[in-house]
């Protein structure tokens, strides 16, 4: 199979053709949520990121395998090896047993998902679900010599993985700095080097979530399950893994550690990563008062936000900006976003309701082009968008009279739109979709008083005929002695 | 607290009055699909029975744990302890890792659950995300000698266990009965007796789906996900287990084995079965060819459906029936179920219309009473609803001036209308939520006409205030030399 597409790889820095290893099938591993608390606008850019990469693929002709988990276990306060686990936390704040916590979550992230128009992946494996194998790859990698057991639980050894492979190739880091760093924040801890890291906790007394294992009743360390799901639904080796530049370090990069220990090779061959977003310039967290749940967003529920925000809108605003970029979350670009989206599928309507013309006014074959090879360079949306603004501006003069397009052009431009803006881009106009029944009251007060007027001048016909009418399309007319009233059949 | 719900306990073939270990939590584990194809007719039944337990133990206080399994691995082939794992077949002829067969189904048959109006349960586990349990629970067996290892299978002993429990107390099966039965089909078994039943079957080279355990890798038989996971999440005795009739034996049967072998008694205090669907007055079956998904029904894309039925009347079709009489499926039967439900919910909006008169006419504390008693009586829905349908009645004869309700009636009618056919049968009005782009276009074509003729008669005032008011509603009109078209703003 072939194919234009280059991505930026982080591991090499630079944009790489992309080549499948197994063609035409890719398999492609995302960081999924923590599924603790509600998801936010930060779960929002790597869930579109990723989709964007995932249609894309699918659109090239690919077999996509795509897998994105769902951490339920072992993802520590602070995203370091000790503190409370972030899911047993919040069960004891809900008084909740753990997966109640973690299925109310998990319903909220993937209806979110749907509404943003994401795809679902191919697989969403829990980490609670792949204990065995998680103990199996921590087996593996003691037999490797690369870590180490204390008291129960088992620390991946750096320094001597140091000396076989490069730690810090991906984040950039240099082990030497490292240990500076946590030198100050170790002390009185049961690790070798303050920089190693759990791959297998010990369970305290009061952790409720916790399995038998070799060394004793504990649980995985956050790490892990990636390395694990990730080679055992993907293969040793396998295609793309993607996540949110937060997670390059140290997430991706101990991951990397653990395959290359445990394998002798590395398992991925392109690692891809959105940039954050920020809310009007800050950082987003709980303590700055600027957190933002995508349910607050979608209903504007929440002090900073002026409006509702729908699902499209915020699709459209993150695809303004191209992935690696980081992105400014603020009321008037949103807005921006919104009637940009609207005027963008608008001109889809427009164009269907065109006139041919025998005049031509548009290189569809160039445009479509360009289109291409914005997508084929690293996923460039912006620039797709901007083609696709063109377009819309030549429909938009072809509507006012100003140029004309032919029919094969109008059919073209529609393919095109098909193409780019509803597959690729996955953006739906979601006033097709939408409840009406705002619309339907006030279309039948419009009705009802045309009704009342021919009445009054004593109309019948007309009257009778709106009723028919009104029948036909499903609406019964009540003649009551307060006025008229009326119902669906 | 206290309550007056009685339910049938098939183990004990009474109605019992409901109890709970710990009242106000109550802990209900439901049997869910194995999820290896589109979710069918027989899913519904249980997925709205049990849905009506939970709304109702929700309404009377009770603070509920609904775990309802998605069994992901062990199913196999007729039930039975050979034949080849469900969803690896499927896999295999879908070409597909197990998993990815898994995530389809599980995503169709949630949707399905939603569109019935079923709520999501507290926790919906795997039965791969258990292995650790279920090893476990095997390991306990085998402690206990109600289990033996043979060439890397362990299997349930029933002899053994039946010199010490009863085998067959819940299906009413006697075990020299079975032995002549399975006698018959037994043969080159590796089992003791042909009617033990595999706890841990050994994978052969071509399985996929396999663990490593202390009996080599292999893989769970069916039974014992079931009694793993609902001890793991609702502990060792827990107050409702629910689920098909057909399940009733092997599956709950030998539920009941396994934990009374484990732990020394036995974990379900109330089994709740709901009965069968029959199509036409014969078995589902593919083989039949009536084999019908939720997904053809909603459609009415089957060759036996005359037309599509919505997934609320489904739902009230089967709440037509006690859950544990037999249904027929038919057309003619879901068609009067299509209109009971548009009484009802119609009754619903008319009564909101209501002119509260000063005549009294329903006698709403005995009618609010007689509602709980048939709730109480081990959820007599059919019962419940011909109470509702008295109401309905007296609406319309108050609507239509042949009696009236005074305000306080109307007022407390509501509430038994939300209480009852809303919160409690969980019946919603899908008119409220339908996309309504059809009945736009009607209404909008019968303003349209309205003003045209209106031009016609040169009546340039009227024709432009229906310009107004519909650009107050969102909707532009366009002159045209080809006619007046119309679009949202």
């Amino acid at each position: 199979m072939q194919n234009n597409l280059s991505i930026y790889n982080s591991l090499t820095r630079t944009i790489e053709p992309f080549n499948p290893l197994h063609p035409p099938f890719v398999g492609l591993y995302v960081c999924g949520p923590t599924v603790y608390s509600d998801a936010h606008l930060g779960h929002a850019r790597p869930a579109v990121t990723f989709d964007i990469l995932y249609r894309y693929l699918l659109h090239l002709g690919y077999r996509v395998r795509y897998v994105r988990n769902i951490t339920d276990v072992g993802h520590l306060e602070n995203d370091a090896d000790e503190g409370e686990d972030k899911i047993e936390k919040k069960a004891r704040l809900e008084h909740l047993e753990p997966m109640e916590v973690v299925q109310k979550y998990l319903n909220t992230f993937l209806k979110n998902m749907e509404q943003l128009n994401a795809l679902p992946p191919s697989i969403e494996p829990r980490a609670s679900g792949h204990i065995i194998e998680q103990i199996e790859l921590v087996k593996k990698i003691l037999e490797k010599g690369f870590a180490y057991e204390v008291n129960g639980s088992v620390y991946f050894d750096i320094v001597k993985y140091s000396q076989k492979f490069h730690y810090g190739k991906l984040s950039g880091r240099v082990l030497e700095d490292l240990q500076e760093n946590t030198r100050i924040i170790g002390g009185k801890d049961e690790k070798r080097n303050p920089f190693d890291f759990a791959l297998w906790k010990k369970a305290t007394p009061e952790h409720i979530m916790r399995w038998p294992s070799p060394w004793g009743e504990g649980f995985p360390g956050w790490h892990l399950e990636c390395s694990a799901m990730s080679t055992k639904y993907l293969g040793e080796v396998f295609d793309i893994h993607g996540g949110g530049i937060d997670l390059q370090f140290p997430h991706h990069e101990c991951e990397i550690a653990q395959s290359a220990a445990a394998l002798g090779n590395e398992s991925v061959r392109y690692w891809m990563h959105n940039n954050m977003i920020t809310i009007n310039g800050q950082k987003m967290a709980r303590s700055l008062g600027n957190f933002i749940t995508l349910g607050q967003l979608f209903s504007g529920n929440h002090p900073l936000l002026h409006q509702a925000y729908s699902p499209m809108t915020i699709r459209f605003f993150l695809l303004q900006a191209h992935y690696r970029s980081t992105v400014d979350f603020s009321n008037e670009a949103l807005i921006a976003a919104e009637k940009g989206l609207k005027k963008l599928l608008k001109a889809s309507v427009t164009l269907k309701n065109l006139k041919p013309s025998k005049e031509s006014s548009i290189d569809i074959v160039s445009l479509k082009a360009r289109c291409y090879e914005a997508m084929n360079d690293d996923l460039n949306t912006p620039l797709l968008l901007s083609h696709l603004f063109e377009a819309v501006k030549l429909i938009n003069s072809a509507a006012d009279g100003s140029s004309g397009m032919t029919a094969d052009e109008i059919k073209e431009t529609g393919d095109l739109f098909n193409t780019f803006v509803f597959d690729i881009l996955g953006l739906t106009d979601e006033s097709e979709n939408k409840s009406d029944e705002k619309l339907t009251s006030e279309l039948m007060k419009i009705i009802m008083d045309l009704r009342l007027e021919a009445r009054n001048k004593k109309e019948w016909a007309v009257s009778d005929h709106i009723r028919a009418e009104l029948k036909k399309a499903g609406i019964m007319l009540n003649d009551t002695k307060d006025g008229v009233t009326w119902e669906r059949d």
